[in-house]
């Protein structure tokens, strides 16, 4: 059986979001075979977009998070998770900070394939 | 674009593991790809098990778990979450009732392929 060398160190997510600087600025916090789980504080309006390819999951950890599509919203508290379906356009919204986590395909872009200023830096770690 | 029908209801996970009414005992909650959140009760001692085709993600919601390794171990507690590597010998350990997410493939065993009366019914949802 192979054993690998691993860190025996848990990730403190709250710990973590606290050293993210800026909004809208996701930060990998592990890796779970090819799927990335990402912390990132949100406030205000997004932009629509979709993820073809790839269901989408949001943890929230701090503060209420809506998602609007295109056929109504979804909101989400602490301790509350979602899973946007592949292909579905939506757009996240925050009237107040947000601290969540989500989890997806290591590649995956926060603005799907519209691209534009609100593209984040990918496969950042923190 | 494809714009399926799903519920725009968040899932709450205090609610989900509170009507969970046993033990050991991992309950569906959502799926993302063909990927599975599962809850689950536990306290005490597991069995020595690994899961030599996938990484699988703890995420610790209340209590403290500790997870067995061969040459150490690793204390999550609420608010944290760990992966473990896949083919990595681990053993869950609980002194007092731990609530939490497990994250891995749609699939996977509890007891990975040790088998055994520990090993959890599979894919019942919540």
């Amino acid at each position: 059986m192979t054993q690998r060398n691993f860190s025996h160190t848990p990730i403190n997510l709250a710990e973590k979001l606290g050293r993210i600087p800026d909004l809208w600025q996701q930060r990998v916090v592990a890796e779970m075979n090819d799927y990335q789980f990402k912390l990132v504080r949100i406030e205000g309006d997004f932009i629509w977009h979709d993820h073809p390819e790839t269901d989408e999951a949001f943890i929230v950890i701090e503060g209420h998070l809506r998602i609007d599509f295109r056929d109504g919203s979804v909101e989400i508290g602490p301790g509350e998770m979602f899973v946007v379906p592949k292909g579905v356009q939506h757009k996240p919204f925050a009237e107040e900070e947000v601290k969540m986590m989500v989890i997806e395909p290591r590649g995956v872009l926060n603005t799907g394939n519209e691209g534009g200023e609100r593209t984040a830096q990918n496969d950042l770690w923190i």
